[in-house]
């Protein structure tokens, strides 16, 4: 496969970042995950945003032009993809090289970019018959808000959940379920959508807002409010939001069967206005 | 400066990882830095225990050796140090290269492994003098006993700390002062030491540990428990403990000045017992 780093396109095994990057010292980098259909991103104005906005409370000085339509493109020519290829659009941005020190260097900095495009099926089992998920601790730090490189937190999540048998974590900070380890979460009772505001505690996610959209174009009624563990086994249904697997239904968490272990009816509903929006936009 | 990485040893504007370490997307990786003194790492038994509990809660498996030893001597000659330098020497090792996924590779891993000497002469006029410091919020994750390479928190608050005219933050969680950005903290009041208990909240400083031991060998009561904001105006000395700055005075925290702004008597005495100790084994 073909990446980009710092104005170059190679070959992935060739591609190489100083050990003084400060991504790779002190995880001082923001990145974003894109998906595309048929050869084109999805959402690539609100991923933009929130990019830049992820970079200034970096404090990395940089702004944010044309470059990931650009480098996107030029992959997408590079590794002879076409537009049936299901591709996932990954790119980060690091404050870049200097000797290692905890403070912002004095200097004129030229961020670390990497961006590559790969192929990344969605699990339509998943997609089709749900997902068991348990819930983990919260172990992240307060600014989730900020879609840093600094993941070790997530990784330890994702691969608790994976030990124990599960296809995903649940964050639970102060008895509060957050998100999932790299998507959101949202839970249905009694016809209504709820979901973690979007605060300091998760990531407000591209497909999270798109969804909720959907709901108010759909008088699916949102309240923005945590979901309380205590509250999980009286809820009718769940989902993951994200921007590979769009919304994948969750029928378990821990030992609690959600909606009598069964994807739901309001979540099938906002899986076929998902699709008839891509059908309309993309194909 | 020559430095090593991953099996070699070169310039390090030609010490390049590939894209895809983990340390560089996910910041899954731990270190440790070392204190140099007279050509011998100081508390090298301390140092490597540690390093290997992080990676053990990391759980990245790898056993270290005697490559720290080892690594330390080989940069040691070919940047022609002399026993007089004062050094500093980084030493940080990743779940190593893999396509990016939250979750551990499947496969067997070879390790990414980033190592530096370096020159850093310890600051004597904050030696000294001591250092005005101010309180940040504690953003950190809820691993702090893990010396891991996930370090945006720690860089924000420190450059928080420089911009607002301090020379570094002391991390402040609900409430209670844990520890610096890249440093831990002691408070003398009547004679007694307190300090934050070695919970997952702070890194069990190798320095603030040996401190601990001049305290109990010299009949300064130790008590480890946290200190709160609001009792700041009342103590009598603060001190950092620290690898490279051995223990910093510490004279004003926010706008409290301590101990009439002055280096405190139980704080020169510990400086003055770590320095007869550092002579008696070191030179």
């Amino acid at each position: 496969m073909i990446v980009y780093i710092n104005g170059k396109y190679l070959e992935e095994d060739n591609a190489n970042v100083n050990a003084n990057d400060r991504g790779y010292l002190l995880a001082d980098g923001a990145y974003e995950g894109f998906r595309i259909y048929n050869g084109k991103i999805f959402k690539l104005k609100e991923h933009k945003n929130r990019f830049q906005r992820s970079l200034d409370e970096l404090k990395i000085s940089y702004t944010i032009e044309n470059e990931i339509q650009e480098i996107y493109e030029n992959l997408f020519a590079k590794n002879n993809y076409t537009n049936k290829d299901e591709l996932f659009f990954y790119m980060q941005i690091t404050r870049g090289v200097a000797p290692r020190d905890h403070a912002f260097p004095k200097q004129e900095m030229t961020v670390g970019v990497y961006a590559f495009l790969s192929q990344k099926k969605i699990n339509l089992d998943a997609y089709n018959n749900g997902v068991k998920v348990c819930t983990v601790p919260d172990n992240r730090w307060a600014r989730c808000d900020i879609k840093c490189i600094s993941l070790i937190a997530n990784c330890l999540a994702k691969q608790t959940a994976l030990d124990k048998g599960f296809a995903d974590g649940l964050f639970v900070h102060d008895g509060v379920i957050t998100e999932g380890t790299a998507t959101n979460v949202c839970f249905i009772k009694d016809g209504v959508l709820y979901t973690h505001g979007a605060t300091n505690r998760i990531l407000s996610g591209v497909t999270r807002n798109f969804v909720l959209d959907l709901c108010r174009e759909n008088d699916i009624k949102v309240i923005e409010f945590p979901m309380t563990v205590d509250k999980l086994s009286s809820i009718d249904e769940a989902f993951l939001t994200g921007t590979t697997g769009e919304i994948t239904p969750i029928i378990q968490i821990d030992d609690i069967s959600i909606g009598n272990g069964e994807v739901g009816v309001v979540t099938k509903e906002l899986q076929g206005k998902y699709r008839e929006y891509l059908d309309t936009h993309f194909y």
